[in-house]
C-alpha cells in the first residue's frame, strides 16, 4: 500500500501521453506473450486453446481501446465557464475536469482468466484513469494471474513507472484487507452477488465510504413474441440454446430465462434440438459441482418440471438443462424461481397470455441484459414491454442474444442492482474509465498551475 | 409511494419540451410569489430580507439553468456505434443514452429554506431528470416549505402532470422510511455529516442498495502564502472574515481554517479587524444553541487559544470567533482540532515553516473546496500545496473566497468523504442532473422503439 500511495502521487505528474504508450506497450506484451499464456489457462482450467486465444485477443484490445479513450479525450469531462461580471451575482472563472479517484483495489473474476482477470477490463481503465491497481488473483488461476501480472509490471517498469502502480495479492484475506485499507480510493468486483455484497457492506461500513463497483450478473431475460414463436420459433430456439450453451452457460449475460406466449410448439422446438446441442467442460472442477447443486435446488421445486437435458460426455461437463415453469407458478414464488444458475442451465417461462408476460417481467430485479425476438407490431410491444425491460435493464437486445458484451464506444454493462451495485457505471466499453476519476473545478485559478487539458 | 411509482412510468413519455415547459413554469411562479414566500422565511428564521431575496432569485435560477441543461441536451450522455461486421467479433449495432432512475427522495437543508430547501437544486435536478420526488422538509421553516411545494404541485397541475410527480412529507420517521422504501431509487441529502451518515447508512442497507447523494460540508482551508501575507496581509485578512461572517457563518463552504506560513503579522490585522465585523443573527435559537455548544467545545482544548472575538448586539447573535492553533499541535491531534463548527467561527493555524503548512494540508480529510492566497512563484507552490488540495477538494479557489457557488456548467460542489458521500457527483450546476439518471443501452433495436434522441 506504501508504494501504491507513492505511485499514486507521482503517476499524476505523467502526460497523458506517456499513459497512451504504456497501454499500448502493455497490449502488444499481452498479444507477445499469447503463447504462454494460453497453455497456462488451459492447465489452470478446462477453457478450450479457442476460446482462450479470443480471449487474449479481448485482454490486449481493451488495453488498446483505453489508449483510444485517452487519446478522444472526452473521458476527461472538462467544462469552462468564463467569468463574467455582468450576472448578478457575478460568475468567477470555472474550469472543470476529473482527476484520478486514487488507489483502485481490483478482484478478478473466475470466469475469464484474460478478459476479466488480472489483466481485464478493471485494470486497464484504472491504470488508464491514472489510479495505481492492488489486484487480487482469482484463486482459479493463479499461475495463470501471475503471468499476466508479470507482464504488466516489466512493462511498467520499461517505462520507469512507479514501482507501486501494478501490484497483486492472493490471499483471501489480502482482498478484504485492502477494502478496508484507508488508501484505497475505489473497489471494482467481477463475481457472485453473494461475494460482491459481502465486500461492498465492507465498504461502505468503512469511516470513510469508497465508490463500489460490483457487476454481479443478472438472470437476463429474453422475450419471444407470440408472433414471432410462429413465425420462426425454430431459429429463436436454436439461437437460445447457443447462447445459453456458449462458454458452459460461465457469462454473466447468458440468457436465464425464456419467456413465451403460448409457445407449445416453440417449446416442442427445444426438447428436439437440446439433444444436438454440443456441451463443454467447465471451468474447474469446483464450478461444476456448484453448477451440479443449484440445478438439483432448481429442480426440487415442486412448480418446476424438466423440459429437457443434454448428454454429459465427459465428468467435466455438465449437461446443457432447460426447465419450464408457468409465469402463474413464477409469479406466484418469486423468491424462489427468479435465481441464477450459473453453468448452462436456463428456464422457459410459458405464459397464457401477454398479460401474464407483461407481469412476469415486471417481476424480475436489475439484470444487465434482457431482450425481445419479434417484429415492432407485435401485440405486447404496443402493450409496453419495452419500458418495463427498460426500467429493469442496462442493456436491451432486439432479435439476437446477450452472450457477447463489445468493447467499444457505447457500450453500458451494468444495471440496476443486484446486476451491479452503481447502476450509473459501466464495466466494460469507454465509460468504464468514468469510475475512477473524480470531477475537480479550479476557480480563477492562474493558466500555469492548470492541468495540461484546462489552459 | 404508490402516487410516484405512477407517476414515474408516465412522466417517462412526457417530451423533452414538456419537462422544459414545466420546469420554466415553476421559475416563473416562485418568482411570481416572491412577496409571500419571503415574508413567510422571515418569520419562520433570522435571515434578512435582502438575503432571502437573493435566495429566491437563486431557487427560481436553478429551475431555468436545468431548463437550458435540457436544451442543450449532452446530460442525456447520447453515444452511437454503427454495426461493423468486419470486426472480429463483428460489432452490433449500439446506442446508448441515459433513463430517469425512478423515484428521488430529497432532504432539504436547514441553511437556505430556499436555495436548498423543498424547491432547491436537487428538487430541480431530478425532476429535470424526469424523476418524481418525494421531499422531506426542514421542521425549521416548515411553513415556508408548504407554500413553495403548493406553487411547485399548481404549476405541475396547470401542465397535467401525474399527480405523484411533486410529494412532501414532513415527519422525520417518513424521511427514514422513504430512505427505506423499494420503490424509492436514490436519495439527495444536504446537511450535517452526522445526519447524513446516519441515512447513507440506511440506504446502503438496504436488500436493493441506492445511490445517496449526500452533500456534507467540508473545513474548506484556505492556505495564504508566506509571500501574499506579507504583500497584502490586511486585504486577505478583511475578505477571510467577511467570507467567515457571510450568514452568520451558516455556509457549507465558508472558510473554517486559515493556514499561515510566519505570519504574525497578518495574524495582527484578524485581531485588528474582529471588532469592526457586523455580526448577523443565526438561523433559529436551536442552531445558535449548537454553534454556542460547539464553539466552547473547540475553546475547551488545551492547545486552542482564543484569537479575536466580537460583540453580540442582540441575543440571536453569535459572536464572530477566531480561534488560533499552531501548526504543529494541529498536526498532532488532528482527531479533535479538525472539526466543523457551523456557524461563525473559524480557526487560524499558524506554521513556522513551508514543509509544516504543506504537513497540515495533507491532514485535511475531503472537503468542498479549498484556496490559495499567492501568486504562482510563492515558495510554497512550487513545493506541490495545489497537488495536495486537488487531491482532498472538489474545488479550489485562487485569491478569492469559498463562499458563493455559481450555479453554472462547470460547478461541482462535492468532494472526497465526508466532503460527499459520493465524490463522483455534484450538488450544484448543470452536472447535478446526472445523479438521478442511468445509462441504457439498446442493440440492434428499430427506430420506432428508440428513445427520440437516439433516433
Amino acid at each position: 500500500m506504501a508504494k501504491a500511495v507513492t505511485a499514486r502521487e507521482s503517476i499524476r505528474k505523467w502526460d497523458r501521453s506517456q499513459i497512451i504508450s504504456l497501454l499500448e506497450t502493455i497490449a502488444e506484451k499481452l498479444d507477445g506473450a499469447a503463447s504462454e499464456l494460453i497453455p497456462l489457462a488451459m492447465n489452470e482450467t478446462n477453457l478450450t486453446e479457442v476460446r482462450l486465444t479470443g480471449e487474449v485477443g479481448r485482454m490486449s484490445g481493451q488495453w488498446r481501446h483505453m489508449a483510444a479513450v485517452l487519446k478522444k479525450g472526452d473521458y476527461l469531462g472538462t467544462v469552462i465557464d468564463s467569468a463574467d461580471s455582468t450576472l448578478q451575482p457575478p460568475r468567477p472563472e470555472l474550469r472543470k475536469t476529473t482527476v484520478p479517484l486514487g488507489v483502485v483495489g481490483i478482484f478478478g473474476a473466475s470466469n475469464f482468466p484474460f478478459a476479466f482477470g488480472v489483466g481485464g477490463c478493471d485494470t486497464a481503465s484504472a491504470i488508464a484513469a491514472g489510479c495505481p491497481v492492488i489486484i487480487k488473483a482469482h484463486p482459479g488461476h493463479l499461475e495463470t494471474s501471475r503471468k499476466v501480472f508479470q507482464i504488466m509490471a516489466a512493462a511498467a517498469r520499461s517505462f520507469n513507472a512507479p514501482d507501486g502502480l501494478f501490484n497483486m495479492v492472493e490471499a483471501f484475506e489480502a482482498g478484504i484487507e485492502f477494502v478496508k485499507h484507508k488508501d484505497v480510493s475505489a473497489v471494482a468486483f467481477t463475481g457472485s452477488t453473494l461475494g460482491g455484497r459481502a465486500l461492498f457492506d465492507i465498504a461502505q461500513s468503512r469511516k470513510d465510504p469508497i465508490p463500489f463497483y460490483g457487476e454481479l450478473g443478472g438472470l437476463n431475460p429474453i422475450f419471444v413474441t407470440e408472433e414471432a414463436a410462429n413465425r420462426n420459433g425454430s431459429v429463436v430456439a436454436q439461437g437460445f440454446l447457443d447462447s445459453v450453451n456458449l462458454g458452459a452457460g460461465q457469462f454473466c449475460t447468458k440468457p436465464g430465462y425464456l419467456i413465451l406466449v403460448n409457445g407449445s410448439k416453440m417449446r416442442e422446438e427445444i426438447v428436439n434440438l437440446v439433444p444436438t446441442v454440443v456441451t463443454h467442460a467447465m471451468l474447474n472442477e469446483k464450478i461444476r459441482e456448484a453448477h451440479a447443486r443449484n440445478r438439483s435446488t432448481y429442480a426440487g421445486l415442486p412448480f418446476v418440471k424438466l423440459l429437457a437435458q443434454g448428454v454429459a460426455t465427459s465428468d467435466a461437463i455438465e449437461p446443457i438443462t432447460i426447465f419450464e415453469i408457468s409465469g402463474a407458478d413464477l409469479l406466484a414464488n418469486q423468491e424462489v424461481t427468479l435465481k441464477e444458475v450459473f453453468g448452462p442451465t436456463a428456464v422457459v417461462v410459458n405464459c397464457a397470455s401477454n398479460e401474464e408476460a407483461l407481469k412476469v417481467a415486471n417481476s424480475f430485479h436489475g439484470t444487465l441484459a434482457s431482450g425481445i425476438h419479434g417484429e415492432v407490431n407485435d401485440r405486447i410491444i404496443s402493450m409496453g414491454l419495452l419500458d418495463i425491460l427498460v426500467r429493469i435493464s442496462g442493456r436491451i437486445i432486439w432479435n439476437s442474444w446477450p452472450t457477447g458484451v463489445a468493447v467499444t464506444w457505447a457500450m453500458h454493462h451494468g444495471g440496476p442492482y443486484p446486476a451491479s451495485t452503481n447502476s450509473l457505471f459501466t464495466s466494460v466499453g469507454a465509460d468504464s474509465i468514468k469510475r475512477f476519476r473524480r470531477p475537480v473545478v479550479f476557480q480563477n485559478m492562474p493558466t500555469e498551475l492548470l492541468p495540461t487539458e484546462l489552459k
